[in-house]
């Protein structure tokens, strides 16, 4: 692979250093495409709000926004992030977790907001008149790692099911009168079936919750989680079978319960950046040691994800592509964490090669710190042939300057 | 614990805001004195580097050489620090990995270099006048966990010690003259055993390589791994018996082979500031879901070593001490990474109660990352019940500011 959304990988290291964070304009705006379709077809009454957290890039905010997709906020500089994309208020929700009142006044600047425990209603700036719901922990949860896992008993998130009707009871008592219900389980999950699942939990939970207090939830959200294949053996999620399945959950509860479906809100990030951005870095030794290992001038601080989740990021060599041998790749952070993948089959390649890792949109420049004196990347969208630089990489001035204190 | 070097914590939290990082000036004097006289009345040919990437805040950096320690960096941008804090080149080492030419460029800055790898000689820049020295991975390691094991057929580090003749043959026959031999195998150790058979590899080693070469090594660098007890039940590393098990190591095998022993060098970086810092936040919510969770306004991203290693830190509240069932403490990350310590003895704590995150002073501010919209925290030093702001809180303008390109 030595293109990418039509630039040369070569000239764009030349041109832009490494290590480097790179995404393709068309691959994010195809995949806001193919899962706004996924739901045309089946569930049409959907909305889409992009995790901001996944990258939070503005360019790439205003790309994914420019496709009609809103913005889930998970802090008031996620939310001022969104506002300065010109994504319109009742397009921006607020999903937190042990909110601070500084938060909510900021959540307050949302259409919508998910609080995550009953103690925030208190906290909530007064008049605010956008959409209330709570994130319920469905008990059970399912991710690609367990510190990923965002539902069951060892969640931090949301209240247990038993505990909404009293959070939402005391909503209505003080006098709020929108409200939307809000799970989100686990991460990078590529079963279709675990999303209809949790439709099913939220839609028969908010049957016991809203009825009694004579309410109509003005949406069912979903949460994120939509996973992308990491590794060269994994399948995609079927998104039409997805789809498919959400919207037939989500008709069967509501006729069960003898209602009439709300509106769905989903909030997926890593699928729609996660596979449209790469990392871009070069050899900068290889050492024949106990193993061979490969020496990058990217490293854990650039990509956190191998070393926290003992994540696999498919990773290729530019103009390489036959394996000769085995090859352990690693960053030249002190510390034995910083290695991104061990003994896989991998070219032979001298100081300067370009190595592409692959899938690193999400939670990759997002998750980036300077550590060992190591700053913080540039970042290059590749649109239609055109890089444009929309991040530039943290110099020393200011890495220096903080200390001016 | 509400007082740290002189300063009343509710008097910090409320004047700098919470989270944020605190040191205490006393303690790092104490640590840096207390490991020179340990060396001192053992073998006081031993120079002290403190590792920067520990903690790079300039303003420690100045305290810690004030104390007559010397560098070892491990990035250009650490050379630069060192320098600015002014400590001369002869005290400031730098020890890489898979460095790149420009890394050797700033590496031959310094007074001493310890080379990854073979390859790295022909990378130095010509007029290296310095003291040249190969990391030798002695082929065993040991640490508090896999990921800060640096030694062993696993580790990325250094030349396996049967191809250190060839390294250095290939130094003598560039014409290098000045020589030393480094090894570092694992980090946060407390056993003093462990840095003597450190010590006892490296001079069997130097013996067996420098013999035949004819030349006499200027130092032995056993590296750093000097631990600290980070649990309630760890005993503390004994830095007399750790520094007489060195020397007598040192002295028997210098005998056996008939040579006088080196200089000898070490690398501390968390024993000098790792029990000196402190982080303070403040509880954000309090939540009695499926658990008793406390919410913090730190996260994994300013204390990223439970989510990272497991690593458990002690936490006290101040002016709360008796605890009232258990809690699970975590931040606002919208991540189950994002947890700092579950199901832990804890007081009763509401709002706005000040958490004190202890042994934070190493790999913590440094590894500090803005993420989910949460910006990187001041940092303050306490002097003598004085406190200075030795960092200030990442700003929403700098975060900004990168992207506009």
């Amino acid at each position: 692979m030595n293109m990418i959304g039509g630039c040369d990988l070569r000239d764009i290291a030349n041109r832009f250093g490494t290590p480097l964070y790179l995404y393709d304009a068309a691959r994010i705006e195809r995949n806001c495409h193919a899962l706004r379709d996924a739901f045309n077809a089946h569930y049409p009454a959907t909305d889409i709000f992009y995790a901001v957290k996944a990258n939070g890039n503005p360019h790439l905010l205003r790309l994914i926004a420019s496709c009609g997709t809103g913005a889930d906020c998970a802090a008031p500089l996620e939310v001022t992030l969104a506002e300065r994309a010109g994504i319109p208020r009742e397009k921006i929700m607020y999903t937190g977790n042990y909110e601070s009142r500084d938060d909510l006044a900021a959540a307050a600047r949302c259409g919508a907001v998910n609080l995550d425990d009953i103690t925030a209603i208190g906290k909530l700036p007064a008049g605010f008149d956008g959409i209330l719901s709570f994130r319920i922990n469905p008990g059970e949860g399912g991710g690609s790692h367990p510190g990923i896992v965002t539902g069951g008993p060892d969640a931090k998130f949301g209240i247990p099911i038993e505990s909404a009707p009293a959070a939402y009871r005391l909503a209505v008592d003080r006098g709020f009168t929108r409200f939307g219900i809000h799970l989100m389980a686990g991460s990078n999950n590529r079963d279709p079936l675990f999303f209809a699942r949790m439709a099913a939990i939220l839609c028969h939970s908010a049957a016991d919750i809203f009825r009694p207090l004579g309410i109509l939830p003005e949406y069912f959200d979903i949460g994120g989680g939509f996973g992308i294949p990491y590794a060269e053996d994994e399948t995609p999620l079927d998104l039409d079978a997805m789809a498919r399945a959400v919207a037939a959950t989500l008709a069967l509860c509501a006729s069960q319960h003898g209602v009439t479906p709300p509106r769905l809100r989903i909030e997926p990030g890593r699928f729609i950046v996660g596979d449209a951005g790469y990392l871009l870095a070069r050899v900068t030794a290889v050492k024949k040691g106990l193993r061979r290992f490969v020496g990058l001038d990217a490293g854990m601080n650039t990509l956190i994800r191998p070393a926290l989740y003992g994540s696999h990021h498919r990773v290729t060599v530019v103009g390489k592509e036959t394996p000769a041998g085995m090859a352990t790749l690693c960053g030249r952070i002190c510390e034995n964490t910083d290695i991104f993948a061990a003994d896989i089959p991998f070219p032979a390649v001298t100081e300067g090669d370009i190595v592409l890792f692959h899938d690193a949109g999400a939670y990759c420049a997002s998750m980036a710190f300077p550590y060992n004196g190591r700053l913080r990347p540039a970042e290059v969208l590749c649109d239609n042939g055109k890089p444009f630089r929309i991040a530039r990489a943290e110099n020393e001035a200011e890495f220096m300057e903080r200390y001016e204190a």
